[in-house]
């Protein structure tokens, strides 16, 4: 049992185990990135959050230095997606400490949630769930657009005098049509005139369903790319 | 390799840049169109808007020329859907000059997105399910309106009394209806007394599902028109 | 041709032109009552209103006159569904000559909206699916009343003390329990600590599906009662 | 006809009577657990209420005596899953008496709710098509979490300079995530710059699909599971 098997193989347990709390820290890590965005943090808080990121890091560091180690093609690693991803979450710290940057790149450290997909298995399935309903959604996709541009038209038309300030433009009429024919409905901009709320119900009945297709096709997307899965095997 | 293969069918390579250029110019003018509509534009940018219109519709015209040029029944393609749509495209920009219009209807450029539904298809198998669902959705169709006429109803008698501005008669409060049976609840109406609060719940457990019924199957024909596409190859 | 076949059927051309001549007046009937509910008409429109309803009365009661002449059963058609239908909608006009009513009657003449249904073969493909799916649907609905009860529960004791108005009790957060988990979301209330928020993210991860099922298990059984229809062809 | 078939099964007159009475008492519980929230009874009505659930608890007492009396099994039953809840429900009142407590344990009752479920067939189904698709739904569960995380980190990253208050942190931001990708839309919180707006638009048409595929497997699941069991028969 050498380190290449634990760090690149989990089918063994040592390499399981690797695995999981790898896994452990990228959502520690990913969890402390939340908590540091909060303003009012008590600067015990703050501090115990940083030498946590410093650990995770250190940690990541080691792991990338493995896999390189062990990799047998080292430079196809660096290269590779996964490599990359590696690289770019704990490079950021690093080039804190060389250079004095203007822009805050610690966000990057959230490209690191990719890893957690490194699974494969439903990762597998929802790729070739894409592909038997790619045709489909793209249709949809370009549908869609369709209707939310014409539902801007139409509403700035209906409303643009009564509510010449939510409704300034066709361009800001779209967010009117984004949030009403995904009926999410926030209430900040909504039809007041007898005009407007009759496209309203039109589009409503219209786009409704449109909008809610997409889903239902994924879904049996899935549902067939689970049964070709099942015949393979 | 003459014109009339270049304007009129898209399996050759000069024929589909042809195809492609066209329907990019689509939707710069749709884009132009939209970012006019902004009140607060900049005389630079306006007078660039302007230009590239001018130049849209030159490129237009020309297309319809070549398109009449190289069709064999010339009235038939001047009559034709697409004939149409590319004449009321352009018109509007070139009645401006001689007429003096009180109503704008460069809006009619928009009608220019149909053509982006020549490809033939996408817009195949869409009206292939729409006729093996049609009837469905004729049933939905009427049940969906019942129900948010009886929603209506319902409500005024309820709310009536409590809130006579937002509820002030059936067909107002319809408004209600629509937004609440599509889930949209913009939060402009909606019951305060426990009445209405009770038929609302009653009335969204009865629709709910009405309503997202007709977008089911839309998607389960759409799947069907595939499987029968698939079967004639 | 007799009167009979007329008013009976509508397999010949007299009777379809019958049929959808009284269907045409139902809708004008129901519009008239709808647009009778705004309180600040003018007597001119009023007075049109009121003369096409008496117009229309008339007319139903004429109908409902031949229907009982024609029928060879007389009791059992004034007895049946539609004979009832037919009395409850011409009644209360005639009764408002001879009583005086605290109650305003004229509502029942909604009831007239069943009779649209007579048509029959939508009615019974969706009796057909409701038998189908009966059962999933009556334990989604006994599923859905305690989700909501249990959110109810659980907000309540989450948000009682931050928002004693909005959530006084059990009974009302059944409300807020309604409009968030059919997504309405009008945001008349909406929890605001950090504990109601949490819940109710865990609520609506649980019950978004379980709401939105049943219009999957019609729409299902929908398809399968127009296949069993076919089969039986 | 002895009292261990009246109590233990259900499948004679006299059991399926008993059953019926015990779960319509277990509504009237919750019922009167409900109002009791209420915070203006009357002092007639508070005591009323207090009279029922005493009533109520007794028989259930008597319920839960009389079952352990007839079970063969003693031990066995008083830590069974029914045992425990039979006990739980009954016991806080009991308790209250001799111990006065600082913590309300009366709301413990709506564990009754759950013997409401004691039917079985339902429930039976129901856990039979969630193992059908658990595998589905737990990789939706990430998926959806994931999502919700990755809104939150974008929202927060394009609303925190404009709206410091409501986009607070990652972690506030998740709520605007949960109510906006569930299409609640309370309207407590929503973008208002033009980069919030876009970013909410990209992340409704992917995440709007993801939310609701879930309720798709799980009817799917559920259809599965009904046909397993007519084979069966």
């Amino acid at each position: 049992m050498d380190i290449k098997t634990i760090v690149e193989r989990n089918d063994t347990v040592p390499g399981c185990i690797f695995d999981w709390v790898m896994q452990a820290l990228i959502l520690l890590s990913v969890i402390t990135f939340s908590i540091e965005t909060l303003p009012d943090l008590e600067t015990g808080t703050r501090k115990l959050l940083h030498i946590t990121e410093v650990v995770i890091v250190i940690i990541f560091t080691i792991e990338y230095l493995l896999r390189l180690y062990v990799s047998d093609k080292k430079l196809s690693y660096v290269l590779s997606i996964y490599g990359l991803i590696d690289l770019i979450a704990i490079l950021p710290f690093y080039l804190s400490f060389f250079l004095s940057f203007s822009v805050d790149l610690r966000w990057l450290r959230i490209v690191r949630l990719i890893k957690l997909f490194r699974a494969g298995k439903a990762m597998r399935r929802f790729s070739r769930a894409f592909v038997i309903a790619k045709e489909e959604i793209a249709i949809f996709g370009v549908v869609t657009m369709m209707l939310l541009y014409l539902s801007a038209v139409g509403i700035y038309f209906c409303e643009n005098e009564a509510q010449p300030e939510a409704f300034k433009s066709i361009v800001h009429s779209l967010w009117w049509a984004v949030t009403t024919l995904t009926t999410v409905g926030y209430g900040d901009v909504y039809p007041i005139t007898a005009g407007g709320k009759i496209f309203t119900f039109i589009i409503l009945m219209i786009g409704l369903g449109l909008v809610a297709i997409p889903a239902g096709l994924l879904a049996s997307a899935l549902s067939k790319a689970r049964m070709e899965e099942q015949e393979e095997k």
